[in-house]
């Protein structure tokens, strides 16, 4: 976490873009049913053991999936806590607009319950005739 | 939204891709305060009105802004929509693997309560002679 620290653009840049590929993805769906090997993990993808080892690197590098080498076989995990970083980003952004759009409604609302504002229902200036 | 059911995958690999640049999660800081004009959003950046225009429609492109041209000025506003569906393909990763851990927490502790697992002191089967 460190790296976060001292430039928390970059490792949120990795992070994103480790998100932004399908295969990526669906990897790290597989690992968030539990911590699996490198060659299972690329099964379903259909690709290279090259290609699953460099989505392997981008993820590791991201800091979403950490592993590990028992014996020959190299075990991938997920990172929980990164993955709570990239939420905690969204949703801080997600949080300030829905204000917004709260503040609005509100005001919206109270614009039309004063009067003149031609939505107070029929008693008002523009109440059918 | 008919995309987003039609092909899922392109539109999360179009948000994650926007969120990827830091100029960009910039521009998106910016509209979680509120609308702004593109050029406004340009400022803090010091590129090109070009540079802007294309980051702009990457965001556009991914769902997470929209814009309206009123006049002469182009005006950005943040989608929460597309904000929380990025951020809740994340959170249901993170909360799978949040609940193993709490799991394997459980079976360790149930395990180190156990007799005969090597952790109930002297009275166990495995303790010291």
């Amino acid at each position: 976490m460190l790296n976060n620290v001292l430039d928390p653009e970059l490792d949120l840049d990795r992070v994103f873009h480790a998100l932004a590929d399908p295969g990526r993805r669906r990897m790290l769906v597989r690992l968030s049913q539990g911590p699996t090997s490198v060659s299972e993990l690329g099964k379903p993808l259909a690709i290279s053991l090259a290609a699953v080892l460099q989505h392997v690197q981008i993820l590791e590098a991201s800091g979403l999936v950490q592993s590990r080498k028992l014996g020959r076989t190299r075990t991938c995990s997920l990172n929980a806590e990164t993955l709570r970083s990239a939420e905690r980003w969204i949703s801080e952004r997600r949080t300030l607009v829905e204000r917004q759009l709260d503040r609005l409604g509100e005001y919206l609302a109270n614009t039309a319950d004063q009067p003149g504002s031609g939505h107070t229902g029929p008693a008002g200036p523009h109440a059918p005739a």
